[in-house]
């Protein structure tokens, strides 16, 4: 570990590895353009659940159990599993975990929650603290749309600018030794907040915490964005996407030949997704399904996820608060 | 470390160094058993800011601020901040770290955060990942009981086994080297949930849980409860705190007779507070207040604290949901 006074990033000595990931998604994530890197789509947005809110938390217990089984000894070894979502108090992750009875640390970074636990659980491996640990997140649209802005059911329209909260969750399973792609670098950000309040358009909001993160990961590791053969951001859509690549340009950086949001490749143009796709699933399920195949299958051998999260609340919304964002970014080599 | 598989409990290597605390509390207090201890005293709830939840903020920002200048180049050298609140969304936990601007590791863990943060802060620095961290956590009771009960202007009664959430914030500024009590364990709890559906009733709810993780604790470390000058929980008051000591005693174990909740040592009986104290502040103010002074006067020599947290959300109680629990445990040394 060579991180020197001042820096936010971490080089991570052993490399811990992601030995497995699992995927899960809804009907209109298993119409889009990842439709075959989920492990399992869902007929329906409550799979027999009688609440969205529990479908999520069903989906989340699915995949920590799926990834899991890449683990020796699965489940039952897994030193801990760090999760989070996006409803009050993880209500969905509470749940999840009470079902797995393993060690449980709870982790609040709205959509970046699954760059979040791969970077902490890394920590916690490359510490020598633990062996196998889980690193999960999930969103659900309509438990989503229903506590942040309107129920579903209200059909209120969306402005273009609006993106679609992913419903669906991932799961890696990251170890001290096995086979598969490592962990070898991280960098934790900052909460930014350059003074948007619509939470209509969290792209743009989200954006200037993604560029934060990114050039100072590349500067902190002396690195060009070329050392990458991808960077992805988690949910900034197709608005945020082209602010990165432009604010990007501003400090002199040039990223638009190798980076691509991971919002802007779930849904079809056809889905009506307005912006793209968001919610803690976005990078979730593009990792631990489409990034981590592509890894596997060699078409892709470095990459950095900077998970990106909108810190705002409902309550902070009403009080007229702008929204603060952060970013973490993960580096994952094969 | 010498973690075996299967245990949950971690022991420190480099033992971090406590080297600072803060806390800060509001009226009720200040007039409460332990104000000696508080850094700060508000003189009202709002502290001149036009809502409970900014009051919290600065309460977070104010001790993040205070135990950071324990650090070596106080706060702009500090490696990240690892905080959370009850707040939906951590809205007080994103505002204080959007005026901080370090990198920050946002936690869920309810009323278990202050522990929580001090274990996953203690384990960057064993790990070798950072210098200096800090962990913190807030509650406010006004934004409290708007958001799980019922606003405090309404003046509803409150049952008799209700807590009264505390308003306050603790923060810990963390160190691999400097003078101060060493972080030499910690064990991370399961989510545990006996059944009980009473948002006016935690303690019994959260009992269980303290009594896995302390159980686990003792058998991971092979330890006595005597091997600790004593033993606190968070915040399950008087109803809770019975419980712990008999569910201890049926399992072969006596605490009687240094064992104490932080929820009990906040309020005086006629500050009618009944059931006793509770929220993330309870232990976060015990603990960075009097628990820390104690410690660095040799009244305690070793203690463990076990962070208590009760995972519910309004959503999941008005679904008929039992109360999901967790506890966490960090033992602390001179």
């Amino acid at each position: 570990m060579n991180k020197k006074k001042g820096q936010q990033s971490i080089v991570y000595e052993v490399s811990p590895v992601i030995v497995g990931t699992a995927a899960i998604g809804g009907p209109m994530e298993g119409e889009g353009l990842l439709a075959e890197y989920f492990h399992y789509i869902m007929k329906d947005n409550l799979h027999g659940e009688d609440s969205w809110e529990k479908c999520e938390s069903f989906m989340l217990e699915w995949v920590a159990r799926k990834a899991a089984q890449n683990l020796p000894g699965g489940m039952e070894l897994a030193d801990c599993v760090l999760a989070g979502d996006l409803l009050n108090q993880l209500m969905a992750t509470h749940f999840a975990m009470r079902a797995l009875g393993r060690p449980f640390i709870g982790l609040y970074g709205a959509c970046s929650t699954m760059a979040e636990s791969m970077i902490l659980g890394a920590c916690l491996i490359d510490g020598g603290f633990f062996q196998h640990v889980l690193g999960c997140a999930s969103s659900h649209h309509d438990a989503a749309e229903r506590q942040y802005r309107f129920p579903t059911e209200l059909g209120v329209q969306r402005p273009p600018s609006t993106q679609w909260t992913v419903t669906g969750a991932g799961a890696a399973a990251i170890a001290a030794s096995g086979v598969g792609p490592l962990i070898t670098a991280a960098t934790f950000g900052k909460v930014v907040d350059m003074g948007v309040k619509d939470p209509n358009n969290m792209g743009p909001a989200m954006a200037p915490a993604a560029v934060d993160t990114l050039y100072q990961h590349l500067q902190d590791l002396d690195r060009q964005p070329n050392y990458y053969d991808m960077i992805y951001t988690g949910d900034l859509g197709s608005i945020g996407k082209t602010l990165v690549i432009e604010l990007m340009k501003e400090k002199g950086v040039d990223i638009s030949a190798n980076y691509e949001d991971c919002g802007c490749l779930i849904y079809r143009e056809d889905q009506d997704a307005h912006a793209g796709a968001s919610g803690c699933a976005s990078s979730a399920v593009t990792f631990c399904g489409y990034i981590y195949s592509m890894l596997l299958q060699k078409k892709l051998s470095k990459i950095l996820l900077i998970g990106t999260g909108s810190l705002h609340s409902t309550t902070s919304y009403q009080q007229k608060e702008s929204i603060p964002c952060i970013a973490h970014a993960v580096a994952v080599e094969m």
